[in-house]
């Protein structure tokens, strides 16, 4: 290992090849790469189809290897990236001056551009395989990232190994955060704070919604996140769930609602707030308070050995009894991580336990159709002792004056 | 339909389903969803899982339907969709007042909520297909958009159709690109050239490669649209293909190499400038001038009809004796639409003929490791005449004075 901040959870994937008694595993989608790897391959994250993969054998099995295409080995060197081991595949043109002398990632790059070299991305991966004695036995692997029909191609080629589906291992495994994810969602919780600020400094009679995205997107692109969701709806658009901004222009008495996260570091933030431009009436605020109600209750009963289900009733009752009697959800949140919903989710039939190292968004949006969406919406972790918020702000209703 | 701004290209679709026999197909990766609908279903785009299909029948068999989640039926109704049969799959709960009367967006949302509604993607599917009337016969399926296994259960719960992959169908109709498509990725271009100015306007000594792109991003938010793609390298590290902007800081004499675009309206751009801070030295202007002469050998030559092959030809060729004899290349550029790389790519290898309506971005990158990588990547139109460039400035040498 390169680097001692490290996303991956290791101890925690390395108990779950030995209770699946797997020899390897491969993560083959872009959040299970960057996760295993710190390898963010760009052209994976911004387009379907581009392949890299992680090959971690479980312990004493061989050393952990990236296979990538060629064209995307910059990014290998460029990055922390705590796997040395490197197999490319495909070609990909490059210069050097004979009488340069490489320095930082221009060395490192020129190095990787000499590791063993395959056709296409599945050669690669059976070379990588075999390169770590792994021939036989039970391999995991991530069908998520995999294009049709290569599963199938994979195990042809490599017959004496049987393949396992292993999407929801690594999904079970990114559950438990270590503390660098924790460290970037929590930078990736306040700049989302910090640009519904912006946004509502932007605020005035007649501004639009569109207006107010654009604030909240640029605040994000300053500190060095980049835009996701932004979801930001005034009046009777709030309460469309998934509000695009739009020409709609901001009139006193108007609900805003926002539903918004950026990406940090590839870490994604999700949090809601509800501010009102002038007084929004007596049901806005009582509604309002119920569901923060739901939030506060969450903190009180969130704790490692929780059941998920009991969570959910005592959010949903709370909300209930504190001002919505008819409060209906289907979750009450959703674990975050590189991936917006990460395990476990909050729901009533959920069998999950709460653990510590676990980053839930807790959440209890109301849509009612013609008047207005409210919607409450923190990120926290759970501790050996309850509950670390990483909000700055609370939920309360932001009031702004026209 | 209901817009006569359709992303379709509805006459090349009927024309392909009519030569592969086929008597429906079925669009599900996020592209090829809202290009076939109009749809932008958020959640598809931004996560790995999420399903939501468009079946379009062919010609007579029938009426194109949306299958989507019930929770991102308010994204169908306010957004500019041309389908108007909706299926919606899965629960979500709205509340709606008795007295509210509704309007616009929220009316379409709640007559949205009472379609037609399975319990899982796949039942949602076989409905549509079984309401259209196809019960038998070709079905082509864009694979990709599909979570492993769910081919193979969709042949299985009807067995009378033949399934077909059709991806690369899709992609070959999104090649000839519509005047809505035109329109949007002309927007993109310009945007993406308008923030490479407004990163360029705070170059100076000791700026980093992040500020710039800080001040890249902002731009491209300000002009309404999103950021995606966004290297920016000085000095050496304009060398590294994918390289991701620095705490580097600009000294006089650094190439700056940007690989930049934004998506525009869910379009890319896709385009690449050099500039110059202070005197870059004889053989960067010299090298510079080869790879732009290499562009302007492609306008020259780019027209229907023309054997993609022979343009990859004619640009390597220019750029060897313009300047640069040992120039390599494995393509000098692809097609762009909602897909970052839209068919055709421009290969020796081609057996493809350029046909009026393509958007291509044609480049000729070149990377010297430890000193520099130079590049020129314009966005163009291939016109019934020849060549309409998407791009407002020319592919020169930028020179910023320190």
């Amino acid at each position: 290992m390169k680097s001692d901040r490290i996303l991956l959870n290791v101890e925690r994937l390395h108990e779950q090849l030995q209770h699946e008694r797997l020899d390897a595993i491969v993560g083959t989608a872009p959040e299970n790469v960057t996760y295993m790897s710190g390898f963010w391959a760009l052209s994976q994250w911004i387009r379907r189809g581009p392949q890299a993969y992680v090959l971690w054998p479980a312990p004493g099995k061989g050393e952990p290897e990236i296979i990538t295409s060629t064209s995307t080995l910059d990014l290998v060197a460029d990055q922390s990236v705590w796997i040395s081991k490197v197999r490319s595949f495909g070609a990909f043109h490059v210069d050097q001056h004979s009488k340069v002398r490489l320095t930082s990632s221009s060395e490192a790059f020129a190095s990787l551009l000499k590791v063993p070299n395959q056709a296409d991305s599945l050669s690669a991966l059976v070379a990588a395989l075999q390169s770590a004695g792994i021939r036989r036995g039970r391999v995991g692997i991530d069908e998520i990232g995999l294009m049709p029909g290569q599963f199938e191609t994979l195990a042809d080629r490599m017959p004496e190994i049987e393949f396992v589906p292993a999407a929801s291992l690594l999904r079970n495994v990114r559950r438990i955060k270590t503390a660098e994810e924790v460290f970037r969602l929590s930078r990736i919780a306040k700049i989302t704070e910090r640009s519904i600020e912006a946004a509502l400094a932007v605020a005035s009679t007649g501004v639009t919604e569109a207006e107010l995205g654009r604030a909240f997107h640029s605040k994000t692109v300053q500190d060095d996140a980049l835009p996701v969701l932004g979801c930001i709806g005034f009046g009777e658009r709030s309460a469309l769930p998934n509000v695009l901004p739009s020409q709609r222009k901001l009139q006193e008495g108007d609900v805003i609602r926002f539903d918004v996260g950026g990406r940090y570091q590839h870490y994604r933030a999700d949090i809601a707030r509800i501010a009102a431009f002038g007084d929004p009436g007596p049901e806005v605020r009582r509604y309002h308070a119920a569901l923060l109600a739901g939030i506060q209750r969450a903190y009180e009963v969130i704790r490692p050995g929780a059941r998920v289900a009991d969570i959910f009733d005592a959010v949903v009752e709370t909300v209930r009894r504190e001002g919505i009697g008819h409060y209906q959800r289907s979750h009450v949140g959703h674990g975050i991580g590189l991936d917006g919903y990460d395990a476990p989710s909050l729901t009533a039939a959920s069998t999950e336990i709460l653990e510590a190292g676990m980053v839930l968004c807790v959440e209890t949006p109301y849509y009612e159709l013609g008047r207005w969406g409210l919607q409450v919406e923190d990120m926290i972790v759970v501790r050996p002792d309850g509950v670390e918020s990483l909000m700055t702000t609370g939920g309360d209703l932001i009031e702004v004056a026209p």
